[in-house]
């Protein structure tokens, strides 16, 4: 059987542009694993670790402009968010290599013997140790950031795990190039290309889930691929964690006062955040409740202008849009559901954004409306209109966890004069990873505070893929007991020759 | 259908003592898990929780000789090992009660905006909050420390994460008296009874992981029993941390020059740790590595005459006996596997120890040897003869994941002053979560550094199940966004009214 072709495909018009490559065999995808799991001591050093990292970077940046129109002519992202989302990518890949040089992730810890504890405590050092090969699901929407460079693959590499990327479909030339620029990289610090392998075809990504050699996933996409790889990476017979990042209605809830405070602006603010990138974030606002009445009514009218004037927009690929103007369809036809600006097929290859109205009461029990609280992919949001806080309460009840949760208080509930502002935190805080007070989910920071991940299908682990704690997922504590100075790794020694900071008999040193 | 009745067994004789409960059904679990939800809110204050763990410390101390009594009755464990165990739990409950009262398990993180960030970041304030009820399944070699009061329930409630356990069936009496002791606890504190939940009965077990309010599981046990877990926790429709502690061989490695300057010695101490509490600890040596030659002779030769005085043992229960009997005539019936000293049946109710011995090369490929890898639950080892240390590295390739890998060095090697002791600690860090130089691996100490768990079937998870990071289990990070000072949680406010560690704009403070 001949090998199937990878095509790269222009979204602005659904046709091929060139044959990037061929779908990856499994001995292929064996051998792509093999040769990554033989550049493990390569990374063995934090130093060379970091500086591959940053000469990663370095290199990204110096090709940004072929890789910005690479990436725009097969994913019609555009070169100017193109351009920030390689600026974000490689201040990310800098992030990750500050984050090695400090060496907190190494979770130092240090007990000397003490006979008075209950059994007495021997000499006990502890830290973590890289997982092993891990396996990368490139996301469709991020050609950069949660691609072949992105926070998946920086944080691995920054754990010491050499990668195996899944190339996503949507963008394989981009992918091609950035893999090729990282391995570039490692060459010049003396790193075997093999330590960053790039693999093409649904089937490769299957077997790759499941080779022997592979001991992490990291996943960004859809609740249906990530939950397949995740079933696949339990069932296997040496289980291995799977950090998947599925999906969101990233809900917003505003108050009756705010609404009353600054309902236009809550409209313009939800039209650019619902909008943005063609409405291809995971942190789409999915669903707002917003209260009936006068304020209510401004926050539509606001929100129908700014959407309104939208231009139609290209999605990732003919597939998203078929989804999209499909599930728009499906939502819009429920009975009480109106589309002040209807969402849908745009031009033949473009869609237009909309938003859609209910009453909130409708989502309140399981039945048709349930449709209401699944992610559609594209530019639409939800209005869900309530007549008071009980229907706020009994529809957060219903949702299934988040990535973000976001309140929009007036001046008052956020000063915390009255105590509606707490409260809907506390409603909101078991349903995300990330709770938002006055502003908008799109656009998630790379910074140590950051979580990006949340109760599943958000993710299906209790880590973050962003952010600088990122690195946790990659690793695993390792004990020693009993052992001489001579023979403990230089991490654990007493005199602290690479000066990392560490618990030091009960005291957390620097 | 009448209830099924659970009984409290002797396993000195076989017999039933009493009925203890009858096997919970699918209502009674929901019940159980539902009361424990309902005493979530009960636990948010940490001072509570701490009080809580030391209030259970003291009673369980108070009712002593009562609880020892009891689990002596069905475990046959005797009254030295279990009034140990007993303090070690005890212990144990006020660690983690000085983890929560220190805080560091919040793992804070705050970011003040920074503009100069790519994309810029916001005001980002990051901790970690409870999971939710956790399903504890108790182990039957440890009736306190790692069942109903044990590690997974110390640190599931100092996390702040409500409990139901499902009672080991070898000892439902201890179970039901320790259980109702930490209720009276919870009570002292004004915690609702509910926050410790007890089931009984296999099926109990099956329904308790797939409740969709529990939002974590903690087992201890058997590779096949965890597995089967596992595997359900994976498939709910919302899956769930298993964090689950399975089997493991524990391989020990003694270098020739060991065995040359102190092979008598350590046969002596094999003898010990592989006998201890009649082999019934996951920890037990249950492979080790000794060369031929003289030295190793020596070794075998303290071995035979310290097992042959070791006295028959009562295992926890007949089936456990039946295996264990089963389990080493299947083993010894290999060729070219001799054993010094025959371990097997005793009296009707006990098992005599033993130790096989075979050529370390029968190991080194796949085949009907590869019965020697695998876990065999009582006082048993296999003592394994190398030649050189090419079947060293060849046996050790073959192993499955462990909790601990022990070496047995001479001074010169402890000392470093040849590269074995080192080259040998490279080797055995990838199979074990624990590695130990010189010592036995019997023996958990409770401390900061401990690492109890290891590459899969040691743990089903990257965690641990006792120490302090063992907490980490039942956490999930939520970042707050943007939140005024007055809407944030106490721990995450600027001026850190509680005086907590934490990570304040890049600089660990505390």
């Amino acid at each position: 059987m001949a090998a199937a072709p990878v095509w790269s495909v222009d979204p602005r018009t659904g046709k091929q542009r060139e044959q990037v490559a061929v779908a990856a065999t499994a001995e292929e995808v064996d051998q792509a694993v093999r040769a990554a799991a033989a550049a493990t001591s390569a990374l063995a050093v934090r130093a060379v670790r970091a500086a591959f990292l940053r000469t990663a970077a370095e290199l990204l940046e110096g090709a940004k402009e072929h890789l910005v129109e690479a990436a725009d002519a097969e994913t019609a992202l555009g070169p100017v968010r193109l351009t920030g989302e390689l600026a974000r990518t490689c201040y990310q890949l800098r992030s990750f290599a500050a984050v090695v040089d400090e060496g907190a992730f190494l979770g130092i810890v240090i007990d000397h013997p003490d006979a008075t504890a209950t059994p007495p405590v021997p000499d006990l050092r502890r830290y973590k140790i890289p997982l092993g090969v891990v396996a990368v699901y490139s996301a469709s929407n991020f050609p950069f950031a949660f691609s072949v460079p992105g926070g998946d693959t920086a944080s691995a590499l920054a754990a010491g795990c050499p990668v195996v990327v899944k190339a996503h479909p949507d963008h394989p030339a981009t992918s091609e190039l950035v893999a090729a620029t990282l391995r570039r990289a490692a060459a010049r610090h003396g790193i075997p290309e093999g330590v960053l392998g790039l693999v093409h075809g649904f089937d490769a990504g299957v077997e790759l889930v499941k080779h022997p050699l592979v001991s992490g996933a990291g996943f960004t996409g859809s609740v249906r691929g990530g939950r397949a790889l995740f079933d696949a990476a339990a069932a296997r017979p040496v289980p291995i964690p799977f950090h998947g990042e599925l999906g969101s209605l990233n809900p917003v809830v505003v108050t009756e006062a705010a609404a009353a405070e600054r309902g236009e602006q809550i409209g313009t603010g939800l039209a650019g955040s619902m909008t943005l990138g063609v409405g291809q974030f995971c942190v789409k606002p999915g669903l707002v409740l917003a209260p009936e009445g006068a304020g209510g009514d401004r926050l539509v009218k606001s929100l129908t202008e700014a959407v309104s004037d939208t231009e139609a927009g290209v999605l990732l690929d003919h597939r998203m849009r078929d989804n999209f103007v499909a599930g728009v369809r499906e939502r819009a036809e429920l009975p009480d559901v109106d589309a002040p600006v209807t969402p849908g097929a745009g031009g033949e290859h473009t869609v237009s954004a909309g938003f859609l109205t209910v009453p909130a009461a409708r989502l309140a029990e399981e039945g048709a409306y349930d449709l209401l609280l699944e992610e559609c992919f594209g530019p639409v949001t939800v209005v869900a209109r309530y007549a008071d806080d009980v229907e706020i309460t009994a529809v957060l009840s219903r949702l299934p966890g988040n990535l973000t949760a976001t309140v929009q208080l007036s001046a008052d509930e956020a000063a915390g004069e009255s105590g509606r502002g707490a409260e809907l935190l506390a409603e909101l805080t078991p349903l995300a990873g990330r709770v938002l007070v006055d502003g908008w989910p799109t656009g998630v920071a790379v910074a140590p505070a950051q979580h990006h991940g949340g109760p599943y299908p958000a993710t299906t682990s209790t880590s973050t893929s962003v952010g600088g704690t990122a690195i946790e997922r990659w690793l695993r504590p390792v004990a020693y007991q009993n052992t001489p100075e001579a023979l403990l790794p230089p991490e654990l020694r007493d005199a602290n020759p690479l000066g990392l900071p560490r618990r030091y008999d009960g005291a957390q040193e620097h």
